[in-house]
């Protein structure tokens, strides 16, 4: 295992003040914790109060979710140890950082233990009368149930939920508003993986799985667990029509007269011009099938540490006002520019 | 090898492909060439005429240059194939999109063929009147020749360059004035980089160099160029003290009472966690060195494919103009959020 560290078992904070470190325009850590909160003026200087959006989970994601702290997107966001679900008290500091008085709402990647200790810091955010409410992205399509979790896995379709919710929450909407908002975007949001090399945990030291050297994983998940089958690797361009009948298998009627926000989402070690080829593909495809895509993001949004592979996320924009939401300003380390409009 | 391709000869145009299928709002192709130009709505209206920006070189760096083309960098950019510069006809196309009246400006990494081909190309606009001055930047200090060129490389500090020289522009600055202000950007611009791992160029199949389990080399190329030594692995803290140090020495006086823009630039494969823990050590380390970081950005900006590994970056800030040009808008794919202030 080659990898920039120092102690393994420090990398969690380290990494953390690095971010802040580097970005005190945006993130600025919760003292005590490993869990950031929002930085900027439009933030720490006197405002109208909004809806505070936490989100969080294990390490090894970046710039999931602290990357994605900022106007317009996340209140705040907790890390935990790498694959790790943050504990409940790190999770509650989080909600009270977050809190202007109008209540929090959670984001949760659907893992048991992401599930377990968000809930107990709800409970402990009640015994203070802040309201908090949550949702549970399971945007993996790939498997129904897996190593970590019961029903589908929580993975790159969480960033457009958090920009989306995070766009209305900046926008003013209420919670309860936001807890249905957030639902319906989650609904209409289909992810699936593929990996070329496994991750590599540094406390584990080895890849979580090992492949053959022409061999790829279809339908893994981001914290290195098995997904529907292991196959020989194929051109770009199969990859891309493998995945997108998977997922045009998930929307009523299959792709074709609708309109998507894609992200092609690349998992830590994949090269951005894979990525472009990759995506290239997607698109020429998707237009053969006559559907539409009106929002596209490229990169690596929701990785896992230094796995090699990419995933593929549609969301159906079913709701005129998600794609206004998506092109809305926000200024974070993750999302990147904010004014991509078309 | 294993890669997210189709046939590795296609590689560069349907990469390029992608990227203006994915973001028309800031790049389209320009016509029979692998190259872009600004297709952003402040570009294309009518709008007061500026020095075109124009760079580029071969492929496998991305989002360097196509990636920084919009809005306050560069205005067109010319990809060649993986590692090879473009060819003249193509940068003129760029040249040719690029002017408005006012000249172009080229930014070339120094590399002997990118030398040749964008002076040949600087020609051929002269022929059609088009004034073109170019700036050569070569910030590598890890060598004072290498492998494809003579006197140092340019690697990831012609992200800061383009930064800098493309605000400049975007605020009325004249060719002459431009010429002058990145050349004076490029003398405070000193850049190192390692590899853990080297880089596989599709067409060859296998890395560039073999490291063992636990080396790593020093002072690497963005192009599998050799270091300066190779050595068994260290902790992220000793790595940012060796770096700083050479670095520190191409500064008279070194780092002390000095006030820097830094570039932690993650090569392709490595995780953006591991950058982070290295940017944490760099700016601890630069503190105690009595030396300010003003300005940082951690990511990928300038990559050499699936090369593992990162580069560290630091501009002396000697021109109080510097700053504000770096936390100038900017709307491109790469560079990222545009409200960057402190």
């Amino acid at each position: 295992m080659k990898k920039i560290l120092n102690d393994p078992s420090d990398l969690v904070p380290e990494m953390m003040a690095g971010m802040v470190a580097s970005y005190p325009q945006y993130v600025r850590l919760i003292p005590d914790t490993t869990a950031v909160v929002r930085n900027d003026k439009a933030f720490t200087e006197k405002h109208e109060p909004r809806v505070g959006v936490v989100s969080g989970g294990g390490s090894g994601h970046e710039p999931l979710h602290a990357g994605f702290v900022g106007l317009g997107m996340l209140t705040a966001a907790v890390a935990g140890q790498v694959f790790t679900s943050p504990t409940p008290d790190q999770i509650y500091e989080a909600i009270k950082a977050a809190n202007q008085g109008r209540g929090v709402l959670l984001i949760i990647k659907n893992y048991s233990g992401d599930v377990m200790n968000f809930d107990m810091a709800k409970d402990l955010a009640g015994i203070d009368d802040i309201p908090v409410e949550s949702i549970v992205v399971d945007d993996d399509v790939a498997v129904e149930d897996s190593l970590y979790t019961q029903g589908r896995r929580g993975v790159a379709g969480t960033v457009f939920v958090e920009k989306i919710v995070g766009a209305a929450a900046e926008a003013g909407a209420d919670l309860k508003t936001l807890v249905q908002l957030g639902k319906d975007v989650i609904a209409q949001t289909k992810t699936i993986g593929v990996a070329l090399h496994a991750a590599t945990v540094p406390e584990v030291g080895h890849p979580g799985f090992e492949l053959g050297p022409d061999e790829m994983e279809y339908g893994v998940g981001i914290h290195n667990e098995p997904g529907y089958k292991r196959e020989k690797m194929v051109p770009s361009a199969q990859l891309a029509k493998e995945l997108l009948g998977k997922i045009g298998d998930q929307f009523p009627g299959g792709l074709a007269d609708k309109s998507f926000a894609v992200l092609v989402n690349g998992f830590g070690a994949t090269p951005l011009g894979e990525q472009f080829i990759f995506a290239n593909d997607v698109l020429h495809q998707l237009g053969e099938a006559q559907a539409t895509a009106a929002f596209t993001k490229v990169g690596n949004y929701v990785t896992s540490l230094d796995m090699t592979g990419l995933s593929l996320t549609l969301l159906q924009l079913t709701d005129k006002h998600w794609l206004p939401y998506l092109n809305a300003p926000a200024a974070t380390i993750g999302w990147g520019d904010t004014r991509n409009e078309r």
